[in-house]
């Protein structure tokens, strides 16, 4: 066991401590070690340079997380078994080992309809089965099966410490630290009541200042406007690749993500699926890319280029959809701009929407000192929580510049 | 001028601003926006995963440092030139322009003898061509050739702004706190005497402690064991992919970085070889590795392995050179374990050496409140500088586990 | 002048530089070296160990911000002459300079009717006198008379940088970083339109992220129930004294805190009044309260053990004012438990307001590309200062504990 | 129990929680609330502003670190029983307990010979009466009697909680990052072995940037030589006090302190002696100091003033003692100011030693993997520590100015 390291340096959390042989096991398997050449915000280091992190480090964060909330509640009395502990822990650890290249970017371009989290369960009991079933509480905690519900609670919710390392990491390595959530604080506040996840009462503003915090982030990194678009932009190069492919073009690209730009049904994963799936990282993609900024395909040479000469389209953003004669107008430009009809193309416009705390679903629950509960926007004392209840929705709109 | 930025967050400095025209400029060159795909640790992320940080970042944070510096040196009453000052920012955003892939790792593996300052020196002269000899008094500077010194020691000395900030960003990145070095302290306590940069006085202690956040740095990051060997692992790869392809065996690569496996004879650069040299990054190495893991040739496969799954090798360190027979052990129980007389390929002894601070050759020089200089370690005050004067070296024996 | 210091340690903004003279020679002006006694939030430090800093060190931060704001403003193209940044930086170095004792909590106690302001526009004066009208545009600065309006709106507005050092201060002092304001970026988008402070556009989220932090500031830190009291609790101390005094009781005291106890008409501040004014400072109060709590007056004595013992009254935090026949319980329960009719003396209602966003009274404008500018919660891009423009009142009741 | 807190906030290390009743109790005692009005490092605020931190957040501090080295011993096998850490906090929480006003710089003023360590064991004991031995093992452990020897070692050896503690305190209000220890790092790498505080292999690098971290920190803040001035003229002017009190004079002080004006044999500490040095504090000092301003003694005068105008006398540095001549120059000049013969009470000449690593007494063990244990400075990885066993001297020269 020499080559186990016990402990991780971590410049967001200090240090990570892996207490338990299974988690060094599962850090180890090629499936998790692929995680360190997935970013863990695609192209936002495009805009936020310092964004290089990946989602292996982000996964090993959410553990430590997890550590933590777990040592709190039970210094507040609530019983946790050390297979808990370690299934809690395996369970976070793996809730993106399903992801694929640039995260959330690609999602649907490889394997269709494959949301990430179905992807994740699936390899989960792929490696369920080469560790002997040591993973299936883990698995029943992801699920949301297991009896506890705060287990599962814990893994995904409005308050869960995926969000947690996630906010605050991204926070730390873009340098907006306006997302900078006090993780330390807010999981001093976690308490159990009746095996359901809740707030001790007196930790209202941290929440709210979570919530807070989460649409800063949301509107100045992750739904920047010039984000949202690189993010777009990776989507429509898969998607032009796929399309020339269809027409028999041929596209230089590694061997497993040319399997990928060619085959279309994936109703069932199959074995070679799989195999070729967790060989892909951000370097096929960006390969490929770099590749393909030498496509004669005007539209699929000029998206590539964008991205490695980092020279963006025009973006521009308003709470209402753009007018449609305003939009054909910037189509019939890019026509003439280009001297082809690939305006349609080339302009885009595309929404994002945030809403900030959800009071309908799966709310937060405040714990008062008498054991009683109540929502968060119900509390006397929220400031700000009955206002961000609302869905927010904003357009942009994207077009070839000098046009 | 839709596209240009003015100000970049950085997590390590806060904010980086852009104050002229000609830098931005420089900045969207495509040799430049190529350092995004160039890490500034190469695979120190494999020990410490924060480190996935680029040689771009790097060269803006520098830029500011130096920005920084120079508002310093007028606040105390040195005259600077507007010109000199753009030339200064330009001359230290460009100092690394001619790192390859992996920065300092392959820097001798794809040209031969070229080291990536004559490289620099290569691509800012054609950059300077471009931009009809704006670039030529930074292009002096960098050279050491314009007449007042404190630019170019600025740029590179014991106590430039280019170590100052790859040590803190390194630190921040890594987590290795103890490298953390005070930039704003230090450049507050830069002053110039008879053109030549000097420290005042009173911030004696802020570089001794400099130099030894600097040890403990090289010590604990750059030169740990795994580090250095990880570092050695990308060049034995590269070198054993080259004697492969000189044997005629085909390997998969890029054509880029094909070009290079393939060529040999680098004596003057070539517009192809620049030209093809500019469009490789890390991701052409990368990619290369992951094909070559399922290379027939045991001795690449198993390197490429070791860095795609890290899995490394076992590793000792010690202060003086390992015995031959101790070696010839390693070497014999490796051929066993392969089956293969490829132990000596796979059994290696490299060494690191450190001097902490050059006393001899460009000293620093502390300013007194009299107008007098002292070198740093003759200081009365000093406590520690005449202690690390000595060159410093450890070795590090690398082989095949379970043998 | 070998006493001068020019760098000044600042956790909070790294080193604070004094560029001027006389900036140093104000500081070592007796009225502002008693700031180092005074603290910056009063009793807070009962409830938040570590605000323990003054009112000295909350200037010295005020000033330094004004000078970075004056350096952005200037590479922004704001003309700004050295005779004008000199006086905006006195005029924030000694906008506190009236402050006496515990700052706001006896504001009104010892001088009845005389507001800090009032107060601090009085010494200012008369430090004019002493530095021969050096300090005459700093004052008309701080008057708002100057007719460059942002340089008052630098001093005193809703964006002011005195806000942005003590919510950024207090935060760091307190540990509660929802307060942690980014002042460097706010100050980034500060810029001049017609003579008036505005912020640029895309620096809308800072400011809304300004204006959430503070009310996070005001409902954790300075309105918590227990700080709203220990503030209460030095009032009612210092009127108690001056009522006992009034009936002719003999309450030891240092000579200048007794001279206030006695006097009561202040409507011209004579000479000695400000002589032993400027005398006192926070170990005059701390004093007397250890002797008065061995006062024979119980309800005196009372105060101040809940001060120095740290032993708090009860305390209830309520959206509504308490029900009158609540309060009386209370107070016929407290008359029972110390056997006298003090109840009245010693149970209190008192409430605490806040205004996150004043949309009507000098509204934050912002700055369009285009020139235009824009009033900050119209804007479209706005997320949260809309909802934040009304009147918060809660209302806290204290009674002793244990009744 | 409703005024209990259960989480304190703190700046440095983030939140301190109180996991035993116990502790709370202690925490309420007012022995220890006393710790509040005292400041952890004397006059240091008038060189940093920023250090007005007190001795009462330090104790809690350290308790928070104990309890975090514990945890971690437990989670490295170690068997801590309830008992034992209840006794380790309760010990650490206690230790200064004895300080006097201004810590370090009365201590032999007030009480004579008295040292803080035997004060404080005086008042523990008495404390444990009060809590009906329930401090008795804490007290064994604080006296090194407690037979498992880390406990004794985790609050009093080279590398205790209580240094790393102040290091990290002072480092961070003071914003000397120089002297920022990674307490973190250093308590990860702690270990135990036959019952003795020894630290992994691994952490030598920590553990050495501990030591030059410590080393920076007495050279730049606490010896630095206006700080050594300070704290001396603290020393000074109660000497100075008692003096005169000594030949009848009458000086103003409160009654506490006047007590021990007066008195002068403390072989034992008498009932009331402790009564009134637990009701001294900061303040009480302070007070007297501003009285003393205006004293009609010329020295006593000059030496308030010096506190609190802050205006110091002139201060040189050494490594070598003064000349004696020099001195006595220095000495007339004063004599000739002041037109009186106090020269020789105003001119002072004091020395400051720091030993950076005690190699010889208690040092500090490096534990391999194989269980051996290694003197730090005989370990082959070692970089500093063999170079840093030397005592350093340095002298001060202060004399009033102008003359």
């Amino acid at each position: 066991m020499t080559n186990k390291f016990k402990i991780i340096n971590d410049p967001v959390h200090g240090f990570i401590n892996i207490p338990h042989e299974i988690l060094f096991d599962v850090i180890e398997h090629p499936y998790f070690q692929r995680l360190r050449r997935i970013s863990q915000t695609g192209l936002l280091n495009l805009i936020f340079p310092g964004a290089t992190h990946t989602r292996f480090h982000h996964a090993l964060g959410a553990m430590h997380l997890m550590f933590t909330a777990l040592e709190t509640l039970k210094l507040k009395g609530v019983t946790i078994s050390k297979e808990e502990e370690k299934a809690a822990m395996l369970a976070i650890l793996l809730h993106d080992i399903g992801h694929g290249p640039f995260s959330h970017a690609l999602e649907n371009m490889l394997m269709d309809d494959w949301h990430h989290e179905k992807l994740s369960l699936l390899l989960m009991n792929k490696m369920n089965e080469e560790f002997s079933g040591e993973l299936s509480m883990a698995i029943e905690m992801f699920q949301g099966k297991y009896e506890r519900k705060f287990f599962n609670q814990l893994i995904s919710s409005q308050l869960d410490v995926d969000r947690l390392d996630y906010l605050k990491r991204d926070s730390f390595y873009t340098g907006v630290v306006e997302g900078n959530v006090n993780t330390q604080r807010i999981i001093s506040m976690m308490n159990v009541s009746e095996d359901e996840l809740v707030i001790d009462a007196k930790g209202i503003y941290s929440i709210e200042n979570f919530l807070t915090a989460r649409m800063f982030m949301y509107w100045q990194v992750y739904y920047h406007k010039t984000s949202a678009l690189a993010e777009y932009l990776l989507v429509k190069i898969l998607a032009r690749a796929k399309f020339l492919v269809s027409q028999g073009k041929e596209l230089p690209a590694s061997e497993n993500l040319a399997y990928f730009l060619h085959k279309n049904q994936f109703e069932k994963a199959t074995g070679e699926d799989i195999q070729r799936f967790t060989d892909l990282d951000d370097n096929d993609v960006i390969q490929a890319i770099k590749f393909w900024t030498k496509s004669d395909d005007v539209v699929l040479s000029y998206l590539c280029n964008c991205v490695i000469q980092r020279k963006f389209p025009k973006t521009l953003m308003s709470s209402k959809p753009f007018e449609k004669e305003f939009i054909e107008d910037k189509i019939a430009r890019t026509n003439l701009k280009f001297g082809q009809d690939i305006g349609s193309e080339l302009v885009d416009q595309i929404s994002r929407n945030l809403l900030p705390y959800n009071a309908e679903h799966q709310p937060i629950y405040l714990l008062q000192k008498d054991g009683e509960k109540t929502k968060l926007d119900h509390s006397e004392n929220q400031i700000l929580s009955s206002f961000i209840n609302q869905l927010n929705t904003k357009y942009i709109l994207s077009f070839p510049r000098e046009i």
